[in-house]
């Protein structure tokens, strides 16, 4: 079979997806190179993409007039959000550095075009969010590249779309799906922060595994499989 | 900084990043061993989530009765959208080998659940997609794995989730967000089937990347990178 790995190549591989971060803090000043943001963005391209429709696009960002506007966004819907639970909760969450909009080098919107190569789209009448999918596979592709390219990288979800839309000037049908901060950090954390804050544990992964049908635990003919995943045997 | 790549390991990520495929034809009969499918469930495991809320499942599916079942599926929705398109276009497209259902080694269904951890999930509640968008970063995750153990992965999108809903006794309030069909194949291919079939080709990169705002494909402070990704350089 052509193209496989060889042991470091997978180590390589398997390094960016298990030592990848939400990064919101450490950030330095050191700007991204263009020919490693190319290369970044070109993996993002590289992703899947429904009956190949490719239907994303990378607005670069660095205009600090334009961040400082979604950055009041950000306050406005994380304070809207605390509202929505209840101490000591609350108080845990807004301590929680949740942005680096402003100290990241690049920020990246990554929006959907769903009239993209359209109205006829193959794989995409049956299932049309199949579209708005392959933008987010095209995210987890940057979000591993700028991981192998020492760069760290955060998705702020706490934003109005609106807000975004004014601010960058998306047309009406175009959906905003992620809004990401880029830039070199001074390390990179062991665990999600989340986790390491006692906020949610990371699940067993039998926990998320099931056979045949939803909520199967267990089947007699995916005995070895489960023994492997429950006794959580160094699988990584 | 920690966790720096070496020049092998990089070239083992991207080696992932580009030669991954959406496969639907050559499978072989060969079965995926634990070790390996424990190995890719866990890089999904491992992919981001809003809140750290990891609200996916797999549903490991091997039963050949299930599986003709949302064979039959693919088969109604593809000739339902067949008639969506007028030759010679609906031609060509009824021409495409799509799935990989019966053929592959195991089928696996990825499923969001929007009650994990819920109600209150931190970053989701501006934009509640954001759930939905985790499980696709998991299932890119599962892909690019995939691919580096030398697995095959297909993702069906032409398929009534309905259908799926029944058939896997997924319960009214859990999403399916993909139907995955996986094996060791023969060859992977040089280039998406559809790019090479001549159904559309694959957009240089200076088409989806704009500077600043919408639609605005030149910027001042944006020059050199400008023109590297317009001249095409090699920054794969």
């Amino acid at each position: 079979m052509n193209g496989e790995f060889s042991e470091e190549e997978k180590n390589g591989f398997y390094k960016a997806i298990f030592s990848r971060r939400d990064v919101r803090a450490h950030f330095t000043a050191e700007p991204i190179d263009d020919r490693t943001l190319s290369k970044i963005l070109n993996a993002a391209h590289h992703a899947p993409s429904v009956g190949f429709s490719q239907p994303w696009n990378f607005i670069l960002i660095k205009d600090i007039e334009a961040r400082k506007k979604i950055k009041s966004s950000f306050d406005a819907e994380r304070k809207r959000s605390s509202e929505l639970v209840e101490d000591p909760k609350r108080t845990k969450y807004l301590s929680f550095k949740l942005e680096g909009i402003l100290d990241s080098a690049v920020n990246i919107c990554v929006t959907y075009d769903p009239s993209k190569f359209g109205p006829f789209v193959i794989g995409k009448s049956s299932i049309p969010e199949t579209g708005i999918y392959s933008v987010c596979c095209a995210i987890q592709n940057l979000w591993l590249a700028a991981r192998a390219e020492g760069i760290g990288m955060g998705w702020v979800s706490i934003l109005s779309n609106d807000d975004l839309k004014k601010v960058l000037e998306i047309p009406e049908h175009v959906i905003p799906v992620a809004y990401l901060c880029l830039g070199y950090v001074s390390e990179f954390a062991q665990k999600p922060d989340l986790e390491t804050s006692g906020w949610l544990s990371r699940l067993d992964l039998k926990d998320v595994v099931f056979y045949e049908k939803w909520n199967k635990n267990n089947d007699p003919s995916w005995q070895t499989i489960h023994q492997m995943i429950v006794s959580n045997l160094d699988y990584a």
